[in-house]
């Protein structure tokens, strides 16, 4: 049995690993463009803010460990074509090319950051996208010999960075082109993360919403300067891009795999493609999301390794199904702790649910403890079922300890009503003792009109 | 339709402003033999810490506050007699003895702590136990002029005062009678709960087990040494005892109301006694297990809330179901969190499942971080079903976020495997890529021989 895995940051990695230890016996070769394999992506913002010093802490497991294991890597080694019916792949690398047969093949590509068509965006040494080790690197490096920088774009990853560039002292803009930062909340709660960031002790840094970066301007190759379509000018040492990312498809697609109506590799619960021999998982792979039943694309690492041991347990011969995703998100900026799960109130809507939500701002301890601080949490149902749809939060450390309860909920598909007696823990350093997750369910039970 | 209320620290008390909410109309009087009602008996020990100067800060409502909403409080008034079939209790008070009819009657007398047969326990003045205002006062004042104190018990509320007594700078020695310290955690766990905390900074105390105070000793009333029956000998300026508590069912047993198996007072879901007019919420009244499907009697004010809050609901007329209890605590000392749900392994067994269980040790953040620490983790599921039994958790701040996440698990019986995709929020300062949680349940799931 001879696996091939194309791609190996997150899902091809663990599922590398996770082969070889099911079937000793396989041969498993993994392919990649990158200069590494097996490191922690959502820990660049980290190694940039400059939590630990040498880059290689990023490294899960080194193309020796790897080897080591009996598994075969081959670095910046390009997947160029797949033939699904040969069951062949041809790669390109530093060995020339070649054609490599596969038993079973997992396709893990990851996503790419999108370049948003800007002028002048190509055409500076100083311009960034975040995305893997060489990106962490040359951003460590431009940033401890900059003053000013300018991020565009305010989901998770500029908002992590933001933070790196201010506690390193950069006086640092967020460019936003939607009315709202962290666009994944519903609108009400990217206000209050907004005005909660901004009241932090840090100052050195500006948000901007609702404009959008129309020129970057430099000399000899170095960027200097951005101006936005509302004509506002900020100079700057550097400037990254942080707006978005796209699933890597093309391979795929090229070989005819069909790809899912949220542009990503359509997948079974197996994590197969359309053919049967086939595997997609990790950021290339669309999801299918636990509360609505629908397909969506939310590439996150915490996801791509449970689909990479799935894709491996079936390719393996072993039968296990990913059930999907809530799109469960926690961020660090500054002062604030933002997480969330499930559906916002908007998403809600939009399917066709009746959403009805309670905001509710609460001490996060009891009162009288003295590192008691507030926290600001959204619960969403279903009117008519009274089904939890989803959850927000905002405050310290400890307001995901709600997020993390409420996954599990809607994991079981609970009812706001069903939700509303959960022996949560209480003492007072942890929690008041009718923990705001309760009043917030209780509340929500109330304006679904049950006996609560 | 008038609602008569005894007893009023947590259920007694969320009952009657509950009622009264429900039914402003209605009489709703409360009587009770303590001097406050309404206040944070689970905040006595931070108090007595010092966290705050003013026992006041504990008080969640006064007997004006209640008195302005229209309630009736008859503060230091027993209440010594019910005839259920007359709907009348005799009460005696600084106002003399008088019956009080009433159409409802809401029973929240409480629990009281258990004083073991010791020589001389009566016998001196600087011997307390912890359970309202006036013990939590006069522990702090007689903190404050000790150098040494002995803790009789181990469960949480010793441990939460032995933190304090250790924090105030006295040479701490608390003595449990049984193998094993906090023993509503299994043995393994609480082995790892002691060696955390005699691992802490602070070295002024000393933990003694499987030993038991046999004899008070001391001068004019006053303690001032303990000698145990292995023939320790142990200086004190006070002692506490902290083993344990029972219900305080004298009133409702006398009224021929049904005790239940665990010698607390029987209710169904609605929290209503065997008399259908009387109901019985708190520390006085049986629960059932959520998991075990048992009845328990686990004392939380947590719980008492909830089931004042459910009394009071139907006492006022509109149907509402108390699920049950998990037992979950999280419980504080020095440098160690500690918190459980559900069933333990050897309740597990007891009861007649078939308990497997996963312990491990994993950094609670991603290990690069600065503040990553080691949290150990304990799931326990059915060996049969997968289904999940309980969990706990030891480590620092963020162990009880587990915790948090695995009671809405059991809440909703989910089983290991359906647990093992759980999306959880994933970022670098607050978990690993994967979970602690997620690592636990998935060997879990291996053990129960699932495809996992």
């Amino acid at each position: 049995m001879k696996i091939v895995i194309i791609g190996a940051v997150a899902a091809g990695a663990k599922a590398a690993a996770k082969i070889k230890r099911l079937l000793p016996d396989s041969s498993v070769e993994i392919f990649t463009k990158d200069t590494h394999v097996s490191y922690s992506s959502c820990g660049l913002p980290y190694y940039i803010q400059g939590n630990f010093e040498d880059y290689r802490t990023l490294l899960v497991r080194s193309p020796e460990e790897f080897r080591q294991g009996g598994i075969d890597v081959n670095l910046e080694t390009n997947a160029e074509k797949i033939y699904p019916e040969k069951n062949v792949i041809v790669v390109s690398g530093p060995n020339g090319r070649r054609t490599e047969s596969y038993d079973r093949l997992i396709i893990a590509t990851g996503a790419s950051p999108i370049k948003p068509n800007i002028k002048g965006i190509d055409d500076f040494i100083n311009i960034f996208t975040l995305r893997n080790i060489e990106d962490g690197i040359n951003i460590r490096t431009q940033m401890r010999k900059s003053k000013k920088a300018v991020i565009i774009g305010s989901g998770y990853i500029g908002l992590e960075l933001m933070e790196a560039f201010v506690k390193n002292g950069l006086e640092t803009v967020v460019i936003e082109q939607k009315s709202h930062i962290m666009s994944n909340f519903d609108d009400d709660m990217s206000d209050l993360i907004r005005e909660r960031i901004e009241s932090s002790d840090y100052k050195n840094f500006k948000i901007v919403t609702g404009d959008r970066v129309s020129e970057f301007f430099g000399e000899n190759g170095v960027l200097k300067s951005v101006i936005t379509e509302k004509g506002q000018r900020f100079d700057t040492d550097l400037a990254i891009i942080c707006a978005g990312v796209k699933p890597n498809i093309e391979l795929a697609q090229d070989a005819g795999l069909k790809i899912g109506e949220t542009g990503a590799i359509e997948v079974d619960k197996l994590m197969r493609t359309s053919h049967e021999h086939i595997y997609a998982c990790g950021d290339c792979a669309e999801k299918t999301h636990i509360v609505s039943g629908k397909k969506v694309w939310i590439p996150l690492g915490s996801t791509a390794n449970k689909e990479g041991r799935c894709a491996a347990l079936n390719a393996a011969g072993i039968y296990s199904e990913f059930e999907g995703v809530l799109g469960s998100t926690v961020t660090r900026c500054l002062n604030t702790t933002m997480s969330m799960t499930g559906l916002t109130e908007r998403e809600a809507e939009q399917i066709g649910f009746t959403p009805v939500s309670v905001t509710i701002e609460k001490p996060d301890k009891v009162a009288f403890m003295p590192d008691a601080s507030d926290i600001t949490l959204k619960v969403i149902a279903d009117k008519i079922t009274g089904l939890l749809l989803g959850g927000q939060a905002i405050g310290s450390i400890g307001a995901d300890k709600r997020i993390y309860s409420l996954t599990s909920a809607l994991l079981a598909h609970l009812t706001v009503e069903e939700f509303g007696n959960n022996d949560l823990t209480y003492s007072p350093p942890y929690s008041p003792t009718i923990d705001p997750l309760l009043n917030a369910t209780q509340a929500l039970c109330k304006r679904i009109a049950k006996s609560c």
